[in-house]
């Protein structure tokens, strides 16, 4: 039987340590503490890790280039998890081109076609919203697609994400034990099967769980994005809520802005805990409390599963689920 | 004489908006208002203005594909620019293709070189260091390539630009007017050409014009992001400086957030302006005073020069400078 090949999966557990780390030392980044990185080369060194291993079962062809489909370059969070895919593409010495789809659906299959055109070996796709034309062009694309960070309620394609039902339920479930009644989702788009299907889904468990009644009031649809948020302050602050669960930190950050600008002290009169857990979080005053996500991991195994799927090989687990956490900052008592 | 191409700058000025409010409405995005959207759709029939008579211009040639390098995706200034770039692009019906340089040398040289390999017909680049083997991979270049928001001191390549100098000049004017004689330049390495030759002389300048000597310790060099920004407040804070200019949004919000933290009223103890006005400035609180770019029209020139050059065309000038400006905040009294 062929000896498996180490992934950076492997080594990243083994040396009890993130796989940005791993990348890191692999890269030769200079900021990483002289003990991680020495225990990583010897984690490395011990398991026989060859980073390049992947590429060179690929060398009969030219330069692997993996197209990127991102729904906005300047969200803090698919910019973050795009950088992610950058960092783990460079380990593996394969070249990535981004595409900007602006989260719209003519753009995302203009993209799409273009990378096509442009011969790349393999595509991660981020986007909110996945319908029947982005589906036949998943269809009949001639190289694998895997999703990052964005679902398909179909689950035709390989996917990597977190369970956002359970973490909305999570992050809904502990404010409502901080003491509030009133707790507003304030969600993206509900066309966007992640909103409708996954994290209104889990706001409803939780509400069900504490027996408190589902207001459609507190259900509070806006654009992903700062202006909008800000925009939402008035909104909430005249409905009946005193907290909300966010489920994009860019429009958290208005959000929290738009409420502070208006005298409301968080978290003494109202609690926001936001979702991506993205830099953003901790620039604004207070700082954001947060769904954390494995962005590096997200990325790292998007790759890795394209890798496989680029070298024909079969996916153990076609919709892989990484596990959440969340971070307690100013938002939150 | 053949009649000159009306562009989207003529329209732009003709009806007295931004060129990114053309740019929506060409592009049917919703989100501009009716008056304005008549105003300008009123413009665009008069001159006859058509935004695809350049792309109409290359149309024995397959699509058109730029390549666009960003040294970092999750830098607020590079990303917004290269959404401008993005949005100009789709208005011409041109593809756009990122690559993340990481601003490390080895990896523009790699990107520049798949970019090459993927056969697009010109590049747009921006980074910080433009150094002799970047220089070399230009001239080598098959297709033509113009600096966005970048310099280079040799002025080898096409370029648009802000007036670096006589901004941070201005800037810095400004403070020491407000009653500051220890005014701070927060700056990224010296060895970029951007740093050494333009902004750290126009700010020698305004010491020099108001009879100040220049003191080596309040020039501070660190890197261009937020955690590199949060980490100064202590030498800021330790130096004598009350003031300070910052080259770059991100660290201009660690540096503010730091000293907040350390209980330091801005702007009553401590005045900054900042360079980039990217949508971080108003993100933090108090809001950030910056020097402003015209963002979407340095995408657009840029657009416009590199279809120039791969048309063949000679341009009139070669290293474009755009007006800039300032917007009063709240970190300056």
């Amino acid at each position: 039987m062929e000896k498996q090949t180490i992934t950076i999966y492997d080594v990243a557990r083994e040396a009890k340590v993130s796989m940005a780390t791993v990348s890191r030392v692999v890269n030769g980044n200079a900021n990483v503490k002289k003990e991680t990185k020495d225990k990583v080369e010897e984690v490395i060194a011990r398991l026989g890790y060859r980073p390049n291993a992947v590429a060179r079962g690929l060398a009969s062809r030219r330069t692997t280039t993996i197209g990127v489909i991102i729904p906005d370059v300047t969200d803090h969070y698919f910019a973050e998890l795009a950088r992610g895919i950058d960092d783990v593409a460079a380990m593996y010495h394969y070249q990535i081109i981004l595409a900007n789809s602006d989260e719209s659906n003519a753009k995302e299959l203009r993209v799409l076609d273009s990378l096509l055109g442009k011969q790349v070996d393999g595509i991660i796709f981020m986007g909110n919203l996945i319908n029947e034309p982005i589906r036949d062009a998943f269809a009949k694309a001639d190289v694998p697609i895997v999703l990052a960070g964005s679902v398909d309620a179909e689950q035709a394609q390989a996917s990597v994400t977190i369970d956002y039902t359970l973490a909305t339920q999570e992050a809904t479930t502990r404010l409502i034990k901080s003491g509030h009644q009133e707790v507003a989702l304030i969600m993206g788009p509900s066309e966007h099967s992640i909103n409708r299907d996954y994290k209104l889904v889990g706001y409803k468990q939780a509400l069900e769980i504490a027996g408190i009644p589902f207001d459609e009031n507190l259900v509070i649809t806006a654009d992903y994005d700062y202006q909008s948020g800000y925009q939402l302050a008035h909104i909430v602050n005249d409905s009946m809520a005193t907290a909300a669960v966010v489920v994009d930190d860019e429009m958290a950050a208005g959000l929290l802005n738009g409420l502070v600008d208006m005298g409301i002290s968080l978290p003494e009169d109202f609690e926001i805990i936001t979702s991506n857990n993205s830099r953003l979080t901790v620039m604004t005053r207070p700082q954001l409390s947060s769904i954390t996500q494995p962005i590096y991991d997200l990325g790292a195994v998007a790759m890795r599963m394209l890798t496989k799927l680029m070298n024909h090989e079969k996916l153990d687990v076609k919709n892989i689920i990484l596990p959440h956490g969340y971070a307690e900052r100013d938002t939150t008592k």
